[in-house]
């Protein structure tokens, strides 16, 4: 029995619920420490992430401390996941897991990120920007549901981390776009893609978070 | 002797010279396709890449075809840099160099990207987006030189692909800001960051990669 992984997280933000969805897949034990945003970029945190954002992860298995939710899933998949149940030991689905968690770090996080703030934050509502953002995600949306037709995951004939990485910013759609989000009728437009996130959702590990999640953003404790 | 990679890449978009420069770095063989933006979003290349972007790469000396820049340079390290100079097999250091990776492809790149958008391409210049990416770029300067102070590289003693993975967008700062950089006064406020990427130009590797990009980003062919 492993000692438990501490992740540090936030009750909104998506990432750190993308960590904890692996975790919970994983079934490895872990402690939630939950932040407040001004605490994130001084010390003492920023001695432990430098970029002054969650989720970070320290392991007293190995003694590894890192941040940046892609390369904690990776780290996670690497050193608990030895019977490859989320992910691939070798050959070319090891690199497609890779390229599908980069698009997902690079194309799909900072684009609906942007979304967000323009859509729900910026204190005025600017066209140019928004619509530009709204494209974007609509852009990933269309390379999910090309990639996924014809097929259940990502990659190979499994879920792995790839797959799972997606789930918390594709489900925070509703709350970015509202009412908007049903004049864009993804399970229409994107049928390959809504099957996929459903399925997903259904995953017992990831609706057990996503349940939690909600639970923690609504004031309601752990 | 391997046979050559082929890397799709594009003259000024930055992505497709980390993967060059890691290749230089490494002495792997590689030929370049130099793709137009317009055959990039339809096949043949959405087959091989479905996100529509460049760089994509084929080893035929694995049948192994993938994009995502990070995803690639993390494939020819763990394939072709066997006696590590560039990478570390196993440790914290290894996954820091992921963390690394990650920061760059989720931190820098987007919102560097998003900052050229709004300073150079953007039929009008909006003053928030632009202020607003202004400050993600300062903040990326910011976080890169608190790291790297009292340190030559990122990870560890020597350059990782994490280090080279931040040089092409980097770089190109003097093309997005104009003027505006010299008012920012890098290498005064962020000197750590700065002695860091001018150690970085001047690697052979690099220094030939940039050179090859400049000349064909003027027209003047590879």
């Amino acid at each position: 029995m492993s000692k438990p992984i501490t992740l540090y997280s936030h009750a909104t933000g998506p990432n750190p619920w993308k960590v904890a969805m692996v975790l919970e897949e994983l079934n490895v034990p872990y402690d939630t420490k939950f932040m407040d945003f001004a605490d994130l970029k001084k010390d003492p945190y920023e001695q432990l992430c430098v970029n002054g954002r969650v989720p970070a992860i320290e392991d007293p298995n190995t003694g590894i401390n890192i941040w940046e939710s892609g390369a904690i899933v990776e780290y996670l998949a690497e050193t608990y996941d030895t019977k490859h149940e989320l992910s691939f030991e070798k050959g070319p689905e090891k690199y497609q897991v890779k390229q599908w968690l980069h698009f997902q770090m690079s194309g799909q996080g900072p684009y609906y990120g942007q979304c967000a703030w323009f859509n729900k934050f910026h204190p005025e509502r600017l066209a140019a920007p928004t619509e530009r953002y709204d494209e974007q995600v609509k852009r990933v949306l269309y390379v999910l549901n090309k990639a996924l037709t014809g097929k259940k995951y990502l990659v190979g004939e499994k879920c792995t981390i790839a797959d799972i990485s997606f789930v918390p910013w594709n489900e925070m759609l509703g709350f970015i776009l509202g009412d908007k989000l049903a004049s864009w009728d993804v399970e229409k437009n994107y049928p390959a893609y809504h099957a996929w996130h459903q399925s997903l959702l259904a995953r017992p590990a990831v609706k057990k978070t996503w349940e939690a999640k909600q639970k923690v953003a609504s004031g309601g404790g752990q």
